[in-house]
């Protein structure tokens, strides 16, 4: 299926609108908007908010503050939103072709990273008018692509719904980076009744009309917030006083950083950030960690995780401060369905000549939520995975340059447009 | 010497005033333009700025922005502050007798602290209207009391100019707080010709009406900002790329608190705020770091300091970052003199049998940068000594409701007056 | 080939022989002796000690210490050792068909390890009265199978010399455990001219009658000796006169298990012994580190070396204490022969149809240092393999009651003659 | 009072025996032999054993193996031994002269060190041929003197009776060294019925005819063994199944040297020494510290060791072992009496014109046991001291040439008589 140049500038549009005001992780509230608006009047039927989140799986939800700053911009924008300002922010928009026939879901993340876009001239973006107006948020990792792609493949699905048989859904999640809001949607129960899912992303080092079928080497991986409470004290006067928490947080860290190697697997670990103590002369009284583990498998990650409490335990007994972990993220290893792999390859292989089609690729690399999609999806013993639509990109995901070659977008949709025909034409 | 009431409403007066509106270190703008005003109505002669501070020895001078901010926050006051504004508010006020005799210098500072004053209406400034108009300064240690009485003293002594002899020095000092200001002023040479210097303080948990003669437990101390540039890298993908600089910190936290104690007497060693990174999945490039060692004597100081470079240099080697530390201000053990203890111990138990006489006080506690124009002194072979003016307080110094009982500073005037007199009196 | 059972008794008794006497590395001059005596008698050329040995490459050669008691019990013993008092125990034992043809070389080694055996009834060598009679050493690792494996081979093979062509070595190696020996024989050249190479093992967890054709998965490591050389002082009366070495030591142990993980593959580190300090009350002068980093390639394990010494020059500057570092043991990672494993595989599918043979086992697990051969064979352009003969053993490998089933040893003797009969028959 | 020169003569003898057999703490069997069996003949009362040792507060107390040792070196002696040999090696020799007057005590310590002694012909006792004939122990702190001292006092006073009145004791004490004998002497009561307390030292870096009447700045102190009870695993294929004992064990010490500093006045701590795993290739299962604390007071030294137990709890928490600690040895300090040391200052200037008598040496220095009796006696609100009877000596105490002047001691017998009749003469 080749797109007609039209439907291309209007999803080009479309694209830049969204990258031009990329927002945060349960803050794609003008992106929600968008999304509803443009599937509801392609004729999806929509469901959103907490009738696809379940609350209690929230990790990394956003605080008041946030939300107020948020809104507040927003307000400036002088546009109508009428949806989402409660931050949940996730779309399941169905099309059901009401005749007998598998059900096939695709999935599409929306939100944008915490990172200010450069303002270079040879930043692509930036010399064509459309690099951030949110100043501090960026879409650095090509999620803006991501939407434009699901909406522009729901067009091209419901212009053909005559050819399609059973049910399709594209998923549209809220906050993927910090892998935080896969596990609310599919706890939700959105993919309970699914056959066949498809999870993607653009980019990842895969060059312009490359399309790598299956990406399986994605880490399990946990994001946790930890807070130390000590007792403040004049560390002149009074050393003993006071529970050290800046000292207590620098002990923890060096003790993360040594936690054993796992002969099932490679495990990470990092501190990326650590904020203690209010003055040069008072012992510290709080510390405030952000860190990550991670393991090439789901036993890896909880071996991790199991350690870092035992290391909160004995820093607790060890300095007398109280510490609180908090899981803001979380995101699966999988093992995805090789049936399908082999399928769409040959598939892609035939419909798409002029592509170079790759079977898979199993490096170990970054983390993905949407392994909570496809583990659900392969527990129930249907079929699931994760594609990657090459592109050409000079600078690395989340770097404050990072580009992608935006046509590359319409061989995503081409690509997904036939496997949604292979498993749910007529 | 009993001061009359009008007088003392006066400086109450001044002092609320003084206290409504405090100034950090070398921000004392308002403070510095309020105390030279003062002076050089009373006939002073007044040496300011680059005058009484050597450049080369400035420590913990605040950033452009910081000066920015407060300057901005004075031009809403609609005062006339004609002076002082690049900060140098350091100032010397002479009175001459020209008879010949000793000269004596008497110090005062000026700065207030960091800290956000209670609004606590049992707070004594809160409820009688003068608690601190510039949020987030306070003054919590009593130095708003020390310039009151230095005014107040300069007062006394220009009235009584005719019964003296010899030279009287007023060194009113910015920056105490951090012992940051005096070192620039001992090495522009302001207590050089001086045979008799008094540096003073209120409180210090002794009760209202004790005066002690002689505070000899100063710790020597260096207070030390400690930058780590390191190399940021992906924590999951390329965790081998990175150069840490946020487990570099948390090492070298480990290692100053572990560093050896020292045969030659007590030691102290602090880090008192620790930031570092930028992203939870990101090895973190930088890390900064506020510290402080102290010691019983400067051996033992200059020994501390010395095995905080030994860290250093470990760090840098072990994790391949550069360390940058720079001393943000220095305070230094000091040997008093004896015998102008006693001959002031014999003279204030003479003048005032109603307050309670202390000879000395020796048990190590905080660091005062008083220390400095003390040792310069004691040096050229004269005598230098350290007072305390008693006053109760329910909190402590640097607490967010401190505050002494004011009339006591009375009592400060009025003994200072009679040392005055004792050495220069006719 | 079916051997017969004189033959296989023999050899039995051979095993026991080796079995009761065990010689750790280095130290293998009974063995040795044993070894030559064999082969010589059996018509096969003989090189050894600094002939099939460089000296320049030698690791973790014993101390004189370790020498003169080993030399002290071999005296014991009343036998005659004309030979390898030196510890010079390599031999490289050669059939040379004096017909074109391929060389071929096999690699047996010889050393036990400093484990004292099991005296419990229901270990099978304790119960038939061949355990070790070396007190402190073991056999735990069948090295002594594999010497008998190399005898017992070296028959058959001369036995049936005129159907073979080429060359055939035979190489018994020292100092296998601590991974010490092997590079010194592959420095002297012993595999310059060699076309196939096979290394071999008994047991590692495959079965009776199993055998692997072609193990991978060694981790690349190396064995690290480090020396920490302080300055002792009382710690009550001159705690800062200290360089203390078992605080250094500490350090050094927490931050090599703090090393980053690499991208590139699997890494191990331990400090596995640590002996530090004279007295309580003395600070520490001297600290003895015994190590080890393993990589699942060698990139990843000279990088855990290159951040060991980062690490040595860290702790020298921070605590003024002198490291030396000495490697005493090294393997490396292969990737060895595809060709020869699906050519051997093949051949003993056919000839051995009993056998459960198994083409490969990939799982990283411990190291060897017969990879130095396959890497020197492969880097020439020629084939290398290292095959597992399976025996079942209930304890593990380096148990005080490690012991395989030693009939097994025959199945490794059939499957390596027809292995040579195939490359090097008629 | 002068000794005339056949009574120094056998004193010297009496000495240099002593003094070429040292016995370490607890196996002063045949040093306790010879001080019953002078004190016998002279006619003294003899209490020993656990008569006057409480069971239930003895520290570090031998092994099995080492009393078996040390016997076999004894019995190769060929001397009669008739008591002792468990150890129990604690005498009181009681002088009542039957006469109503007080009770006074002197104690005096017989153990040696575990130091090898100096073979240099420069070293007095080996030039002199009485040097150490037991192998690896030595008189290196000058107790051989102390135990000389306290029978030359009893000769002088049994021969004076007749002028005295009141009770004399005299304590000869194991064990000082490691501060382990004193506490279970005191606890069996042997000074609850103590007027006046003396304790001596000979030497301390005071002079050859200096008396120190009153030293007071003893260091509490405590002696800690520690035990780490991991689990082992091999490093390279389990790694994750390791409890690190080796790894707990350089935390520990990381943290303990990192205990904050007190307010109330110095401390110390020290590992000395450091016993940790069995292989290299294996996570170790086991670790063995030896560690003291000190504090310049009592609850200085408390808060050391409650850290140390914060410290443990920590550490098992954090890695998963067992640790045990044990007390093996403990100190407090004191605060003597002030009339004791002006009456006897006065008494010693009186008397002694030749000798140098200074009042009292306050500088923190060592620890000593003989305060547990110091502190038993002024609890009970009568009097009490530490003396100390200069010495020169070229090498420290524990090094292997220390040695005093041994005349010196004549100065130290003289003293203590005088003082004894001072307070119990007629």
């Amino acid at each position: 299926m080749e797109l007609d140049n039209a439907f291309k500038d209007s999803l080009i549009k479309l694209r830049r609108n969204l990258h031009a005001f990329p927002e945060q992780g349960f803050l794609e509230i003008r992106t929600a908007n968008i999304v509803k608006e443009n599937l509801t009047s392609l004729g999806y039927e929509i469901k959103s908010g907490l009738e696809v989140m379940n609350k209690d799986y929230l990790m990394g939800y956003p605080s008041e503050e946030a939300f107020k700053a948020h809104i507040d911009k927003l307000n400036q924008l002088n546009e109508a939103l009428p949806d989402f300002k409660d931050g949940y922010t996730g779309i399941v928009a169905t099309l059901d072709t009401n005749k007998p026939g598998p059900t096939i879901a695709l999935r599409f993340d929306m939100d944008a990273l915490p990172i200010t876009e450069s303002e270079d001239s040879n930043h692509y973006p930036t010399a064509h008018g459309f690099s951030s107006k949110n100043h501090g948020s960026m879409h650095a990792c090509g999620h803006d692509v991501h939407t434009t792609i699901g909406i522009g493949l729901a067009k091209l699905l419901m212009d053909h719904k005559t050819e399609l048989k059973g049910i399709i859904k594209l998923i549209f999640q809220p906050a993927e980076e910090g892998v935080r809001g896969a596990k609310s949607m599919v706890e939700s129960g959105v993919v309970d009744d699914v056959d066949y899912f498809i999870g993607s992303h653009i980019g990842l080092n895969a060059k312009s009309n490359e399309i790598i079928t299956s990406v399986k080497g994605f880490l399990a991986s946990s994001k946790l917030d930890v807070e130390i409470q000590g007792v403040s004290s004049h560390a002149g006067a009074k050393p003993q006083d006071g529970k050290n928490a800046l000292l207590a947080a620098a002990t923890f860290v060096q003790q993360v950083y040594a936690i054993e190697r796992h002969e099932q697997g490679a495990s990470r670990v990092n501190v990326g950030t650590l904020q203690a103590g209010s003055g040069r002369n008072v012992i510290a009284d709080k510390a405030y960690l952000q860190m990550e583990v991670r393991g090439e498998n789901n036993i890896v990650n909880e071996f991790m995780i199991q350690r870092v409490y035992d290391i909160k335990s004995g820093i607790e007994a060890m300095f007398g401060v109280k510490i609180n972990i908090t899981k803001v993220g979380e995101a699966i290893s999988i093992e995805p369905s090789e049936n399908m792999e082999q399928t769409i390859y040959s598939l892609l292989k035939e419909k798409f000549p002029k592509l170079n089609i790759i079977p898979n690729e199993t490096t170990p690399s970054g983390s993905e939520d949407a392994t909570y999609y496809i583990d659900s999806v392969m527990r129930n013993g249907k079929d699931a995975i994760y594609m990657n639509i090459g592109s050409d990109h000079e600078y690395n995901h989340h770097h404050p340059k990072f580009d992608v070659k935006e046509h590359d977008m319409f061989n995503g949709i081409s690509c997904m447009y036939e496997i949604v025909k292979l498993y749910n034409g007529n």
